[in-house]
């Protein structure tokens, strides 16, 4: 199975922040964005193996901002590290304020998909070729992450 | 401010995994999961509170194992540890398979919600007291996770 | 088949008040209301009887007070009587004041669900054991109400 | 206030049942059945009344025959009796079958809905003249249904 | 096969604008009411060829006023025309005001759907013989219509 | 006010096709599509004029082919012509294969948005600067189509 880029998995989807997204104060639910995220990330882990997958993870995720209605949210994901069956997919939600432009970083958020054949069984993956110098940090600092959620895990 | 038993957010939400939760196979999204994760959490520092919440920070997820399309979810949480102006809420969520009345875990997972004034503004929240020997454990280690949380953010 | 207690069929939902379920003026729709009242009465039915369920029919409901934005509801349903095939399900859905805490009773709802087997054909449930006054005092009365739903439906 | 056709408040919707509406066995749920009930119930009151409603009480509700998935449903409704701020409801409901266009009675029902003013509060409603046999009858037994709701709800 | 009186096909729906179905300034998103256009289509061409139907395109689509919250949309269809396994559905949206019962033309639509067998392949279908001056029109018109989509979709 | 570069307004989402979205066949809804669409020309008219935006008019829509759950759907929108205060927005729809990656043109859209001020009323727009081939074209032919919209809405 030969490696592939980043490029292939590299996924971006736009979205508006509406009102049934949001609580009283008119900011958008953590669980909605973190949705948003589920659904790019299994996207782009659909795209570079080609199978059905599943979350098995998600790290730390910490929200740095905080949408409100009316802005739009842009999110960006690709592939950034393989095991034999699962893919660390690194996604960035950027939200925008409609007037000025100005996007603010609203969270970052690594997530690991397993791939699964027509069985259910986990199934393998090609590796990855990082693009740019953030995505070649994260292939390298991938085996720190395991260990991090092996840890938690057995907690 | 007097200190709240853990009793006063203990939270429990049932739900039927249905078909549009799932994907091909009929296993539940992890975004699904999460948004209900973080709903339950935010409904039980609203509890703790009596404040509107935002959600700051969701800690490593592991999904030990997935629900399918017929299963009961059951989701527990309640506040574990307290900042001035924040609460670090625990969820726990079980998958029950219809027939046999098997319950699994799916996932543990804590996140932080931040109390907000009517001008959104941080608001302070009372201080919490343990009911069970795991939420006396997770206050005590507390300190050890918002120390994670900050070198995630600062990578 | 032995008689199950009615701690079995106990199940609790607590869901937030959101934006997209109430009218102009912020109050819950009637019909939100008896939709989750007919997801509890399914899962408690379906923990009672081990089988997927149909709603086959809903007793009178009085709305006594209705729920507003940023309220939280908590519904607690468990099996009171049963049929050959059939399970009576009570429900109580409580609103909850975010600011002041206070629980007002929004409606008691009575539920009649049967059992099915995997060719859609009804099948046999266990008998229930009743835990308190209230749910003895209905599964006395589960005669009179069966009466009023067959003079309703000749109507 | 001048008494108005039961024409004016008659309202019609049509719906396909589909798959997220449905469950495991492609029947669909009580709930969204009575949440369909409860929209065009609100539809139906607010062209009688010219104000927003909302939902006071349900009548007993027998599921005569259960819908399944590509059935189209067809709902009914016109207001058959009014109080001085209240309407009661009748809804109809028929599943069609697809290939065959065999119409079948799904179930009917009776809701009470009270009309608001601005500021919340009950707002007089004008009377209601049938058009129907069928609503000739129902509004001469009004008065029994009203009595049969408060025994309900001093249960 | 022997051609139907659009009243065969002839399919009601009424809607109620909702806080979801709005952008920030109460009014409807062009896509709800699009989506609500497509479901009558397809409700109404199943009404006609008692088939599964697929929507083949949608023609120029003005939005002549714009619904805003609280508003009672009603949408009516009829199959006018037809091709071997097509039909084209012409659908008329008018939003009314709750207080004054104004009603307004939203917009009129022709779809073109066609009828799928139970692999997937499209189906005769019965023709059609109009019912009222508008109908018999766009019978005549159909001819016309056909072309103008060849040539866009050349395009 | 300046004219933009079509690079502005440039918008990518990509979404799954999930079941929800389909009909019996596992086909997706036109419904879907073209609220899909309406989304998408809305935010890229909004990053084009910095306003709110609603839909006017969309253009005849042709389904080339239609996309099946497991799909993904990559929608790709730009400004490609301007009035004083609307915009042509172009939305081109493809669906991929999940197993082969082969990407169909599902179809192609213009939609006719009009920028809003606070009030409500239509609001100057900067002119666009195509960056494509295809997008100068479309720029040509703006008054054409412009054109026929007015004949659609005078029949």
């Amino acid at each position: 199975m030969e490696a592939l880029s980043s490029h292939v998995s590299r996924t971006i989807v736009t979205r508006l922040v509406l009102p049934p997204d949001t609580n009283h104060m008119g900011t958008i639910f953590g669980g909605t964005v973190l949705s948003y995220i589920d659904e790019i990330a299994a996207i782009s882990a659909m795209k570079h193996s080609r199978k059905v997958v599943v979350t098995a993870s998600i790290d730390t995720v910490n929200f740095l901002s905080s949408a409100v209605v009316g802005d739009i949210l842009t999110l960006e994901a690709c592939v950034v590290s393989t095991g034999r069956t699962s893919m660390e997919v690194f996604v960035k939600v950027k939200s925008e304020d409609l007037e000025s432009g100005t996007k603010t970083l609203t969270t970052t958020s690594i997530l690991t998909m397993v791939a699964k054949d027509k069985d259910g069984k986990p199934t393998q993956v090609p590796g990855v070729i990082p693009q740019t110098l953030e995505e070649e940090r994260l292939l390298k600092t991938a085996q720190q992450r395991k260990q991090h959620r092996l840890e938690m895990r057995n907690q």
